[in-house]
């Protein structure tokens, strides 16, 4: 984290056309500045400009985090009554002669809660989405992010690797999950977790966002397990699917292709091809097979700062990779009432080609 | 959950003069429908009118969830191209007659991404909060909603119990803070806890919003650990300060006095009394004994589907406490560089007075 970012987002702030850009707390705040908060009820901004240093609106409670801060700020606080802080951002916005202007937010994290406010303080300025511009700075990522994720991605796969062992059949998809918690944190998660992992077994494994329930695992089921990790404030998100003893012909051939899709989802990328092309690389094994129209989902999505950002890997998208860019190859087949498999993978495009992060088997292995 | 409540949520529209309202994933959509859905990049908007059946948006991926809504709605999928998500709003709000109408939202949730949507496929519409109407609905909590919290108390209370004799004299606060996520999922709380546990020790005791860090505990040291669970979607939060081996005069005096404040806090609330009032029992104690300049926050915040919500306890608060209330009583003594202590219970409004679910011993224990 160093002013160099600053420099970079500043330069994006003109580059997008914009007169300034209003962060609250989330990923580009992370990226920019190194400064967490939760999103509580509390607000706060950091407003950016192209020349003026940077005028952060918070709460007088969390005033000592502003020294993380690797460049100089002017610092806007306010007390607990609700009813004083429209001033603050009123102060904020002027000093940094943003009222009145084109504003950019980060649209997934800017709620209506600082939007009213900063509304109110910069009466007739225009507020619009800076998802590209921001995206533009976060995309590539440079090797110190690289090395987080990779972390991130080898913490995820020892705790499966710990949690694999204790699967029972008679265990409910709950107590497995809870037991993936205990050893993601165990081989050394940070406390929060990207997602909480999924655990879905038998006909539930048809449900790519199924949530972790109280059915036991039984002979013949699927079971699919995703989840992840954050390191460092990087993601990794993986996910496996494994057989409960014998499963029948055809939970077994669909494993087998859905691990051919994700071998070719994994080969496609590499700088200049869109990322459409992923999408269709995986898709296509898996329409060969008949089930096309049991993949109901995109093939992926980047993955950093946040589990689910930019490059997304749906098949209509014209986005060009690019070296440093990071996806998941995750790839499904879902039959109704019956089961699913879903094999992700964390790629990340190189000067040549795409590398996977994870590499943890792929077969259907037999648990319990 | 039952239509209960939609009629309630429908007479709370027309109460605040609004034509509809627009939750997005978040406590409220909890409260009415029972829905869960992680916020992401993908919108999921429920608009509601007082007499329409409500109008769903969501990702054809999670279409199944629908079948978990205690009442008819009308369903608008979209997949995966992002450019195909906007139509899908503006039949949601055809159907449901809102479009250049009044629309409530909920401040703390809704995003710029869903407005951004909201505002294009309702052009014209008038975009306000309705935070005080989800609040007039929530706020008081019924005897189930009261069955879970207390849950989620003896959990977490429980979760602390275990871990006490595990801390030792030179383990780092972000150890201590791992193993008591441990507990906490191991006593049965749900996987997502409402905020990571704070664990702050010696001198970083005297930042009331502490992250832990890799420092190692020391004798002399105040530790306060700051840790809830959520169960049944509903949130504990608990506050507790220990001595490693002893600690100095001033330490074991501000202890005492935080202890007394709490007391005073916790039994001050009452139906009819304004909020402000727990505020000033609790601060008073603190200023009486000399150190109200280092009792830098309010007394404390509501509790239920969210960790913090209506009714803040602020000292010019002038909202009623009533019966079903649940508010946490946090008063601390924050002193600069040396140590602080913050000791925190939850409390709900009875016909009567107050109760607080929490009961763990409030003295200054030594541990390690």
């Amino acid at each position: 984290m160093t002013t160099t970012r600053l420099n970079r987002l500043q330069a994006a702030i003109q580059a997008a056309g914009l007169d300034g850009l209003a962060l609250n707390p989330g990923p580009s705040l992370v990226y920019v500045t190194g400064l967490h908060f939760h999103l509580m009820e509390r607000p706060v901004v950091l407003l950016f400009t192209p020349d003026n240093p940077p005028a952060l609106v918070l709460p007088e409670l969390e005033s000592s985090k502003t020294q993380q801060v690797p460049f100089p700020i002017q610092v806007f606080q306010y007390g607990e009554n609700p009813t004083t802080w429209g001033s603050a951002f009123q102060e904020a916005l002027q000093s940094v002669g943003l009222a009145g202007k084109k504003i950019g937010v980060e649209p997934t994290r800017l709620r209506f809660l600082e939007l009213e406010f900063l509304e109110e303080a910069a009466n007739g300025s225009q507020f619009v989405s800076a998802a590209e511009c921001l995206s533009s700075l976060r995309i590539r990522k440079d090797p110190q992010e690289l090395t987080a994720m990779r972390k991130a991605v080898a913490i995820a796969q020892n705790a499966l690797n710990a949690t694999l062992p204790l699967v029972k059949i008679g265990m409910t998809e709950r107590q497995l999950a809870t037991e993936l918690t205990l050893q993601l944190l165990r081989a050394g998660a940070d406390p929060e977790l990207p997602f909480p992992p999924i655990v879905a077994s038998g006909p539930n494994s048809a449900n790519p966002h199924a949530v972790p329930s109280n059915r036991k695992l039984q002979p013949g089921d699927l079971v699919v397990i995703d989840w992840g990790c954050m390191i460092q404030d990087y993601a990794s998100d993986l996910t496996r699917t494994f057989a409960i003893a014998e499963v029948d012909d055809e939970l077994a051939e669909i494993a087998q292709v859905v691990s051919k899709a994700n071998a070719a989802g994994r080969a496609a990328g590499k700088p200049g091809l869109p990322a459409g092309k992923v999408d269709e690389a995986a898709r296509q094994v898996i329409e060969d097979a008949g089930y096309g129209e049991y993949f109901t989902h995109r093939t992926g999505h980047g993955l950093g700062l946040e589990p689910h950002e930019e490059p997304y890997m749906f098949s209509e998208s014209p986005l060009k990779l690019a070296p440093g860019m990071v996806y998941t190859v995750e790839p499904g087949i879902y039959i109704p009432g019956k089961g699913g498999v879903r094999i992700e993978d964390d790629v990340v495009v190189t000067t040549s080609g795409a590398e996977s992060l994870s590499n943890l088997v792929r077969d259907l292995i037999v648990v319990g």
